[in-house]
């Protein structure tokens, strides 16, 4: 017989019509364990449970320096042994300093070297890397593999740990704008396949993410423009003040690679970077799985995957995402909940960041097509974010192919404007 | 400025120096939302959360008599539309009442044939599915995949469900008594891969699993046998009165395929599947995601997945799973913690059971190899849980080379003895 409390746990979560059941479960964070058991052999089973999650985010600096274990520090006391994947062009600029670092700390390691662009985000190169970790070998738990890259990168490492031994631990050293900002912060893993954009993945995040600004140093600036898409979509779906702050630095942070040249560019990279990640932080927390498909961090993420995928490889993530920011400008725009002046604010910090707000590949058929697949992946309704003004969205499932066509006629035109 | 009691949280799960913390977490199962935040900006952020999961695993009758709606009620109110995985002998015996009972339930569907044995276990298989799945597209969260197949099937289908589009929802039916008491009680997904037995793979249950015992009717003996293993298994490790059933009505279980044509074989069914069914639930629920990896559901799975993989294809899965037993109880009696008497007793349901209790494969350098690989798999340590008597065990991390040398010695002398 179920008691009822347990019985009314039952039916908050499970509608069946079916009377004995058996429910096993586990209340709170994994601490207790409550199994109830009953003498009757039932005919069907109720498992319930939940997995406690957390992971780190961490601002750092001199990751490579001899005297900084950080990076080691994560996993087995002693350094134990590592395997490293590696961007090319990160090992280009710095794979002999890491070498030279972990050899400091006694770590027995492999480095893999891995050519990650969007083009290469696929299961194949998610295998290599597999079948390299399996010749290696490294112990289930406390030896967490160790990626070096961009976005991509992370992406596709972050995918072939979820699935080694069914999860290996891992930590994220993010060497791209994109992936200190948007890529390396979340628990998204993913690679593409059959030609859609991230269609097959996992959520497993990082145990550790340690965001060293001084890779950005030497990366080309439009990898800074490509990053600053992120910040610029968390601060128009919720941080005015952010926005305010690309409006003002934009342009300084292009140009001094978020180094702090000056004082004034100093400042304004370490707020915009903090308030970029702790913007996101705070839409994952309460929503890491996605159980609720209404998600503002989604902005900017309805028709990009698709004009992102299509385009390839001429437009980086950040500027599709852009582009799919433009036409939701716009389209907010000839709804009347974004204004003439917001309109012309938020295309001039995109243009001030150097980021595009046209492409010839913005036609409606294609729009149409990717809201088609959106909503399947939003399963079943557009749940399409469009800004409020600046700093708020609003969630909508109603919009028609002719306003989109119509987006793209006030796109074209104002592009032709401006050239 | 974070408050006593979350500093607390934190300093309990997370032992770094670093001072200036931002905390953010849920507190409970999903229901309720705790996100603190704070003035001043920090320099490090720890995500803390926790995923509720739930699944049902329900026996049933009569799973494609139309007037069961059973398999399309899970999901979409209206039956919609539903990818199905179907084995290729699935199909052959099956398939025209398959798609006689999605028609009659108005279902928008297609039908994927899949040949799906130990050898094609590997990831090209499940992206073909996954190719099929993408080609005909579901929404996201309300059309089940659903997969009916044996064990190695829906390991397959469940690894594609948990990676397309980061986690399809799954219905299992599984066909085969090893499915029916191992592989649809479980979370576990997972492929074979770069020679190793499911290196790759989620954990990832189905929302549900329909149990249906009349499958086994048309199963070969042998995978009656396969599936009685896993059932032996559970026995030795937890449940002297199950053991006691297989001693008494193995044979009869075996002889008439669980289909229950004598009386005393019906209660047998019902008792021995249940009371495995429900055993595996017990060891699973506290530790779903083997946070702790001293499991005794791993008895048998030390050595076998290595024998498997390296007899492929001559041995079933619960036919290396049977000759790890047997050589772990050979262990244990050597080390005195099961006597003559149980061992005989084992050894004779084993062979009531028709299961193999030697294979010239049992060579003491492969079962190294196996058990240096487990020891990666279980975190540096063997963890081998070894029987005591019959229903309980002991873990022991002391297995030397010579003891398993010696006891595959034991193993072929006792087999040369009975043949």
């Amino acid at each position: 017989m179920i008691g009822t409390g347990y019985n009314s746990v039952l039916e908050r979560s499970h509608e069946s019509a079916s009377g004995n059941y058996r429910v096993l479960r586990t209340t709170g964070t994994g601490d207790e364990t409550g199994l109830y058991t009953y003498s009757t052999l039932p005919d069907s089973w109720l498992l319930r449970t939940v997995k406690p999650v957390s992971y780190e985010i961490r601002i750092c600096e001199n990751l490579f320096d001899p005297n900084n274990s950080e990076l080691v520090s994560t996993g087995s006391t002693k350094a134990g042994r590592r395997f490293v994947v590696v961007d090319e062009n990160v090992d280009r600029c710095h794979g002999e300093r890491i070498r030279r670092y972990l050899d400091h700390h006694d770590v027995e390691y492999r480095l893999c070297v891995i050519c990650a662009d969007e083009s290469a985000k696929d299961f194949s190169t998610a295998a290599k890397i597999a079948e390299q970790l399996d010749a290696f070998g490294i112990s289930r738990r406390n030896e967490p593999i160790i990626v070096i890259g961009g976005g991509v990168l992370m992406d596709i490492v972050g995918l072939v740990g979820s699935l080694y031994r069914r999860g290996t631990p891992f930590v994220r050293v993010p060497t791209t704008l994109i992936g200190l900002v948007d890529a390396g912060v979340g628990a998204k893993t993913g690679v593409n396949f059959n030609g859609h954009k991230n269609r097959l993945g996992t959520y497993f995040p990082a145990d550790l993410t340690l965001l060293d600004v001084s890779f950005l140093s030497t990366l080309e600036r439009r990898h800074i423009s490509n990053g600053l898409a992120e910040v610029l979509k968390i601060a128009l779906i919720k941080d005015r003040q952010l926005f305010e702050s690309l409006e003002d630095h934009g342009r300084v942070l292009l140009d001094e690679k978020l180094q702090g040249a000056s004082s004034a560019g100093r400042h304004a990279a370490g707020l915009v970077l903090r308030r970029a990640i702790h913007g996101m932080l705070e839409e994952l927390q309460p929503n890491l799985w996605e159980a609720k498909l209404e998600r503002c961090v989604d902005y900017g993420h309805t028709f990009s995957p698709t004009i992102e995928m299509n385009a390839l490889p001429e437009l980086l993530h950040g500027e599709a995402v852009c582009l799919d920011m433009a036409i939701t400008t716009v389209l907010a725009h000839r709804r009347g909940s974004v204004n003439d002046e917001e309109r012309e604010r938020i295309f001039s910090v995109m243009r001030s960041l150097e980021l595009p707000r046209w492409n010839p590949i913005l036609q409606p058929n294609l729009l149409f097509k990717a809201l088609e697949d959106t909503i399947r992946h939003r399963d079943g309704l557009q749940r399409l974010p469009l800004p409020i003004g600046i700093g708020d969205v609003v969630f909508v499932n109603d919009v028609a192919h002719e306003e989109i066509a119509n987006a793209v006629d006030d796109l074209r035109r104002l592009h032709d404007e401006y050239t």
